[in-house]
């Protein structure tokens, strides 16, 4: 780090050789092919790698693999907190689905109260919003953006932007909850939306219709709104 | 395509074994390691190869190779109304910076007048807001995201957020005039914003300062700017 004028300047971060860095490694929407040759080396590279049995399967591991199960966020936090406490001079990446700093892992990471920024890298990956836009042809900066994983708030904020005819992509927590609050809050029921599912998976499937037909189908939980 | 009961079912396409498809392809932020696996794969199975010297030399390539050299737009624009016009059975892949549906050559392809949805496919890479994302490691469902390439009227929305204090990641256009439109439009000149520079490149730089000291700094016109 190098002040001069006011100014911070930091150049890239070289990696220490002798380990002891956290990964959050961004492993796309899911599809292998989807992955980064960054994600891959780091994966390979790592003496610990922490995911879903669904995200592990995707990768070349040398080292010890730790496959969280129920509780994904206690299991990584008793991991890591575990894992800094030893002292321990080993590199971990875990996995995370789409781009960690997109309705990620980066933020449940940095929320654990021992963490610090400092102790983590982190390696983007291809978000489902972004795989949603490619199927779709449309160009995402004409779109306002939002997830309603664990941001409540942003339910008015779609609310807001579908009354102003302004186009969302989002990624629901509860689609038809979502759906059904914009039709009881004065959204026409005949608005055209389309819900892309399981994206870049083998069972891909691409739904558009009027919400008030959309809402009575059923869905995964991997899954991308798009409201024009 | 499937319709029932007022949807309509879009399976994932085949891509159709005789070629005459045009991809296109997001090629990251410019370090070969944040391509993706389909990205050099489709573009190694292309017959014909279309990007600048900086994209083209990322991969491996079987087919013609067409550098773009000064007309960016217009050069694509000819190669490709010849190319349909002559019913060519070609696979051919346009190399596009970043993600071609975030401020990539998906719009300006689309924007063609003889160009059809139909006659592409995209595939999606990491943007530079996302590598910038992780560098600074924040999450940027957190932020607007704008891009002024253009998208001049996005000037305005920028200058609203950050009186609002939303916190703003961008792409400029032209970062001193911009930063020169917000003190000059009642934003203090004090209020701190990064500025990422060549970002996953070798000579990758990152400066964090108040906007009076980062106006009068010189620049690539590889960036992305970050004000919290």
């Amino acid at each position: 780090m190098w002040v001069t004028y006011g100014l911070i300047v930091i150049y890239c971060k070289i990696n220490t050789e002798d380990g002891n860095m956290i990964y959050i490694v961004g492993i796309g929407p899911g599809n292998r092919n989807y992955i980064t040759i960054e994600a891959l080396n780091t994966v390979k590279n790592s003496e610990v790698v922490i995911g879903s049995k669904r995200a592990l399967k995707n990768f070349e591991i040398n080292g010890e693999v730790i496959e969280l199960t129920k509780n994904l966020k206690l299991e990584l936090y008793n991991f890591l907190k575990e894992h800094l406490k030893t002292g321990n001079k080993k590199n971990v990446s875990i996995l995370s689905t789409g781009d960690p700093c997109f309705s990620g892992l980066l933020k449940t990471v940095l929320d654990f109260d021992f963490i610090k920024k400092e102790d983590i890298e982190v390696i983007s990956g291809i978000s489902s919003i972004q795989y949603a836009a490619s199927k779709l042809k449309i160009s995402s900066e004409d779109y306002r953006i939002l997830t309603l994983h664990g941001k409540e708030e942003n339910l008015k904020k779609l609310l807001e932007c579908v009354k102003n005819k302004e186009k969302v992509i989002f990624l629901p927590n509860n689609i038809k909850r979502e759906l059904g609050y914009l039709i009881n809050n004065g959204v026409s029921k005949d608005i055209t939306a389309t819900i892309l599912e399981n994206l870049s998976y083998d069972n891909e499937k691409i739904v558009t219709g009027p919400i008030c037909n959309l809402i009575n189908e059923n869905y995964s939980y991997l899954l991308v709104c798009v409201i024009n």
